[in-house]
């Protein structure tokens, strides 16, 4: 990979065989020269995890083009992480791509993500990033209509970069024909009815972590969620620092000591 | 539990039977009833991630005075998630804490901090939600002194509230004795050197995830890294809504079609 064009690495956390990995690299390899390194299994709701106790091992897996798909047994910050620790020695990538994600990041789910975790984890490298997730949970929808907004997206991004401690979380609503570009903030919202108790043969009770979505301002036209209901692709400017800058001033009056 | 009194809610990242969660529920149990359900197992570095695929499990392991402290297999966000629906149906937790945390969750640990997943968690379901940490990363560690301020912190967040999508990341320096509290923003700063390979006698390469924290900006009076590095106990007040709103005219700008 010694060329003049940019090197894009890409990631996920649907696992490397995901379909959506493999548009999300057959679209941007015009742009640039792509590494990929993503889990070796599913790992959605993984955010910004990485393995603290447990080794990683990589492999090759297959090979698109000249590009060599490589699995990590970690999660998708681990991936970010031995990609350009063992990959990117003489060249730093130029953009770091999460996804095309099988299913909606917007709103708080830009905590949970994994495809958010790539994009954070880039961000927090300094290197431009962009986190892309698509609607259609069903992993066979039909994603060549992300490809123009992409494309456009990820050539701009290269051309002009982004700035210190911000990257992009970009989602496409469930449908084949969007509305055009909203550029968002992030919806309000809560994860309700989360646990499902079952009793397990052997006698014991054990749960699983499901739930549904609730929008707690569905009326907000500024919000990602309402664009993406109302067919826009969503773009959603996401920063690093988390500073609630404007509470600070409340802490210090408490006068602790 | 059916008391006057205000029902806290404790997990970690470091396990059920880690000292600092230990330390801390003998902080608060004088000041409300107290639940806790933590980790069965050590997560650190489990920041947001929940379980997505996997069941979880519930055990009581053993009481402090009246409380039961529960183990679930899970991430420290799964703890919070299953505690309020299956132990707080009658009554929802009147504040939630991670910690005592055994090492520094201050600067970009904000995002891989599972104890700040558990802050987080409680944020996003609208209940005040405070993380605290200390930077002595040996479970041995006298955390003793941390207790008027933890007293102070909490009671002010029992009586007083905080704004919704707004929590606490609380850090002790690795010292005794403190200089006082400083309110404070995140530091910018990186992990560097992740990555060490090692080889296994069957042959293998394998890789384990490590590194050097390295602060961007040492001399930022403001920022938390500085209040630690000086002494003082850290208060970074942070936010659930990561829109990076300085940027979205910038991105319109780009007219996406």
């Amino acid at each position: 990979m010694k060329s003049n064009r940019p090197l894009i690495l890409i990631s996920n956390d649907d696992g490397y065989h995901a379909p959506g990995i493999k548009k999300l690299v057959d679209i941007v390899r015009p742009l640039a020269d792509v590494l990929v390194v993503a889990p070796e299994s599913a790992r959605s709701g993984y955010s910004c995890a990485f393995s603290a106790t447990d080794y990683l091992r990589l492999k090759p897996r297959h090979n698109m083009g000249d590009t060599t798909v490589w699995s990590c047994t970690g999660t998708p910050v681990d991936c970010v992480k031995i990609a350009i620790d063992q990959f990117c020695k003489e060249r730093k990538p130029d953009l770091i791509l999460g996804g095309i994600n099988h299913g909606d990041n917007s709103s708080v789910n830009n905590h949970y993500s994994g495809t958010m975790g790539v994009a954070k984890e880039g961000c927090l490298k300094g290197i431009p990033s962009i986190a892309f997730s698509s609607c259609f949970y069903n992993e066979d929808a039909n994603l060549e209509p992300l490809r123009p907004y992409v494309e456009q997206i990820v050539s701009k991004v290269l051309k002009e970069g982004l700035p210190k401690g911000i990257c992009l979380n970009v989602n496409f609503p469930a449908t084949e024909s969007f509305q055009g570009v909203k550029v968002c903030r992030m919806t309000r919202g809560s994860w309700i009815s989360e646990i499902v108790k079952e009793h397990h043969p052997r006698g014991y009770d054990y749960f699983w972590v499901v739930g549904k979505y609730r929008n707690d301002e569905p009326q907000a036209e500024d919000s990602d969620q309402w664009a993406l209901n109302h067919g826009y692709v969503a773009i959603t400017p996401t920063t690093i620092d988390v500073t609630a800058y404007n509470f600070m001033d409340t802490v210090r009056g408490w006068d602790i000591k």
